[in-house]
């Protein structure tokens, strides 16, 4: 495979790209037709948008092609877990530079193929257009078996605050490599490729989770989300958390308290779900929290003060 | 509403575009959650995402930000109309520049909600990110409502080809503006705002249409993917295209056969279907060729001869 997507053409590049895709029993009709068909035999699908754009969401120096698909597609797909849903289809919408070398979109499409097939799905269809910015929009669809969607909004006080997946992670890895490290490779490569934990999110709407929702701006902002949907206030536990030692020591060696990377860090793709207390969870799920009554702001806080350094993004500010 | 996406922040943006969003029976949950739950009775999911960008795929000087939303809306709903479904859902995936003031995207916003209710469908979702260029990837969900999908490899030997909706008008619209006119309105109005037939895909479907697409890349096109997907020669008809006049004046006055627009110009999203033969079709689908066995390329013919001009677009290609 030699070339540029340019020299290649859009039919060639669309071709070379749907060679490499895989299917499952519930993709009817895959790529190669106006629009692609897939089971849905809940009789509700679940649907989530994200974009991506080079620059901004990945880097090539960073991370290779490979990755930004695995990354891309858990993104996505950690949304539809995050629902209790099963990940069923992918859909890609590509922006990519004629000078682009065929090479990375076609590994960016290995990397989207094969974190779909972790959660289950597959890559059904999508587009690919000429740009001057590499863009990803993906489409994620899943089902939910039976269940009811696992909303922001259910969250009621007395329910207990639960967490499963990484945190803090992704943001360590960021760290090391803004300051031109590779090591230690374990939050590096965190940070390229997010591990969400898809089966947990239907197995929590079956446990009964009034409310759930991925980590991507970080566990306080994201709580944020699911205390002012459900009009609640959400305490944290700071001891909850088990910093791992070599979380610490990155910590020590950057200046940071890692407990800032595990409330604030986003990009591991976490569940955090809130249950009725006194439900029995399974040994996957760590208790960090609980929920109370609405009071005035902030509507999260760690052991009863607001985080100062709390955050997430606003991906228009102007201080990024 | 003043200023600019950046000034207004993300959240702010979001708020601002989901508040002008319209609901149906259909969104078991809209906008606001890690994803959305749509209802799919017939338990499966018809699903095609497009991408548009500005500059190849609109321009703000010739078309308005409504505009913009209804054309980017309409050319993802005719997929699905193309494959026998009814349209249900819109998700947008927007990349906006920063400076852009925020009207912008919320007039995008209007159109997107106004094409999608056209089509008995509603924006459900989404996600936006800043950016250097305006980019717009919309992904449309649909039902088949007990319907076989229509594929495009389906046509046989013996069939008709007939086609429904605009052919030509958004090319001579787009020929009256590149050489900087605003008239005929009509054509114009047909290239800034395609009004693909939704309501004849199902019907089609249920008509017993053996294959169908949208034109999106020109009649000649078009039809070639149907040819080849079915592995059969398509014969078109020249004396069966009804040119109307005020296009042959267009063509006069720029020097182009306004059969070139019909044959090769995109974007009307009309939709053209093959039937069997003897089939009772409504008067709004007119028969334009028949479907012969496969024979050397080219595989679509107008009365037996290539069609030298035609066309339709390799978006990667260095001539555009």
């Amino acid at each position: 495979m030699k070339g540029t997507v340019g020299e290649l053409g859009e039919f060639g590049l669309i071709r070379e790209l749907t060679s490499r895709l895989t299917t499952t029993p519930a993709v009817r009709l895959g790529p190669g037709d106006d629009a692609a068909v897939i089971t849905a035999p809940d009789r509700r699908v679940v649907a989530s948008t994200d974009v991506l754009i080079e620059g901004r969401h990945f880097r090539r120096d960073w991370s290779t092609a490979y990755d930004v698909g695995r990354k891309s597609a858990a993104q996505n797909l950690a949304d539809i877990a995050a629902m209790g849903a099963v990940p069923t289809a992918l859909l890609l919408g590509l922006v990519v530079p004629a000078e682009l070398p065929v090479t990375w979109p076609a590994e960016l499409m290995d990397g989207l193929r094969d974190e779909a097939q972790v959660a289950g799905a597959a890559v059904v269809g999508g587009d690919v257009v000429r740009g001057d910015v590499i863009t990803i929009a993906i489409t994620a669809l899943g089902d939910l078996q039976g269940h009811d969607p696992v909303t922001r909004s259910g969250a009621r006080p007395g329910d207990v605050v639960a967490v499963t997946g990484w945190l803090g992670w992704s943001a360590a890895g960021h760290a090391v490599l803004s300051r031109g490290f590779r090591s230690p490779r374990a939050f590096v490569e965190a940070h390229r490729r997010p591990e969400p934990p898809y089966q947990a999110g239907p197995a929590a709407a079956g446990l009964g989770a009034t409310s759930m929702t991925d980590i991507s701006d970080g566990l306080v902002a994201d709580l944020g989300h699911v205390a002012e949907s459900s009009k609640v206030r959400i305490d944290l536990h700071a001891a909850a958390f088990d910093i791992p030692t070599q979380m610490s020591d990155i910590g020590k060696a950057v200046g940071v308290d890692p407990l800032q990377w595990v409330l604030t860090g986003g990009e591991d793709h976490a569940l955090v779900a809130t249950f009725p207390r006194g439900r029995q969870l399974p040994a996957r799920w760590r208790v960090i929290g609980e929920v109370q009554a609405m009071s005035a702001t902030p509507q999260v806080t760690v052991d009863g003060k607001p985080w100062l350094a709390a955050g997430g993004w606003d991906h228009f500010g102007s201080d990024e």
